[in-house]
């Protein structure tokens, strides 16, 4: 299947469950309702989601099991940006060349935006994933978005922002943790809910992992920051081809099933935006 | 009992399991890990998890059953003083006689420090709640403190300030839902980690509700704020004094085992801070 046509797709089928699992914008109090939505349902390109349906797909899973879990992964990466664009946080008035939502709901009720998203990606995960795996997913993908994952990614970027100064070392933690520690839970969360199980599981982490520093990285080489102000160009374009190869080396096991898998790898290598 | 003991005794243990369940810290990043813990670890009543746990014995359930499901309502409680504290929201600058976190800390890692202790409560709840219980108590706690439970009074709290005037079922909204709704979903939880079954749910609930309508109203009475601004400060109080009739009748058929959550009920009626 060609790419393209698969993500389409996909993003389609994404935005729909969204729509259902996000409460009604009139839903009492409106503002914060509404303000869910505005922050979510904003065209946008659902990679975590569809890294998840992927995954869970080619282990043999079925989408129906991964979609609430993959609509949790986007609620989390839509409460993430919501907060980062805080002006005490990274200061973005826009976001999809649209006003953040601090911008056109006010920063009180972005802060509780935030907090709704991530309280209710829990709830729909609660009441969507399988009972049996509920214990072990939730425990992982608390840890990877968490002090010690993506906040924690987070915070060390506010650190080096403050300091004006980084290293490699510092880069690769924000790097692998800010971004990347979401991108390789999604890939992991669609393991689990295929029942996969451990040897699968460590493989997809690999390939999620190796996804997610990637990703930063290309994002580094296009805004011309992070990675891309401490080795040339050419070194970080270098850096992300290889984990690239390493990823789709890890699922090569896979055969005709990695087909879509190694897609969204050269995917992450080649965007534009 | 008397009560002050009850209290001192379970507010150590309470203290002691929230110290073992917070990262390290200098836990890496170690801002984020020394932020959550000066939140948490402030000499609060922990009068939540105190619930929890008074209300699973009460219905013959286990300490060691209520107790990380008590923490993880302890950290919900501290991540949304975090977040309320903030400049945009409540902009208080001290919080039980110390700086607020993002005096301490700053506003981005105070944001940050909320979002890590609302994550985390679930990372202890996936880790310590029974498997069997888990999907359920995770659904209920998820919507008691989400856009429709705690998150929605805070938004209509922040309105009602905003627009500098409400009505009474305006701010029975943000009494019900900012505070009452933690305070009904500890009680809840308790008895779910007690296996009470559904009847004795509802009686539960029904006395938590009417425990954290009063909590509210009696704050407002101190703070001459909310309630006690639309009706005299007699009335009020009468209010309060009706709701922990209600709650201390709705839990009488436990008989002796009823001892310690009516003497927690005449607490919150009684309390001077």
């Amino acid at each position: 299947m060609k790419l393209d046509a698969y993500l389409k797709a996909q993003q389609k089928r994404v935005d729909r469950a969204l729509d259902r699992h996000l409460p009604e914008p009139k839903t009492h109090p409106a503002v914060i309702h509404e303000a869910m939505r505005y922050a979510v349902l904003n065209g946008g390109k659902r990679f975590r989601p569809i890294l998840a349906i992927a995954c869970a797909e080619a282990l043999g899973g079925r989408v129906r099991d991964a979609l609430p879990i993959a609509c949790a992964l986007e609620l989390i990466h839509s409460y993430s940006l919501v907060h980062d664009d805080l002006p005490s946080m990274d200061n973005d008035a826009f976001r999809r060349g649209k006003p953040a939502v601090h911008k056109k709901y006010g920063e009180a009720f972005a802060v509780l935006t935030g907090d709704a998203l991530l309280t209710h990606a829990f709830h729909i995960l609660a009441q969507g994933a399988n009972a049996k795996i509920l214990p072990y997913i939730l425990s992982e993908l608390t840890h990877a978005v968490g002090s010690k994952g993506m906040i924690g990614g987070q915070a060390m970027d506010k650190q080096i922002s403050l300091a004006k100064q980084f290293d490699l070392a510092e880069i690769s933690y924000v790097n692998i943790h800010k971004t990347g520690q979401l991108i390789r839970m999604s890939c992991v969360a669609g393991a689990i809910s295929a029942g996969a199980g451990k040897k699968w599981e460590r493989e997809i982490a690999l390939y999620g992992e190796c996804l997610g520093f990637s990703y930063q990285i290309v994002d580094d080489i296009m805004d011309g920051d992070g990675f891309a102000k401490i080795m040339s160009r050419h070194e970080a374009r270098e850096e992300a081809r290889l984990l690239i190869e390493k990823a789709k080396r890890s699922v090569k096991p896979l055969g005709a099933r990695a087909g879509i898998l190694t897609q969204l790898a050269d995917f992450v290598l080649n965007r534009k935006e």
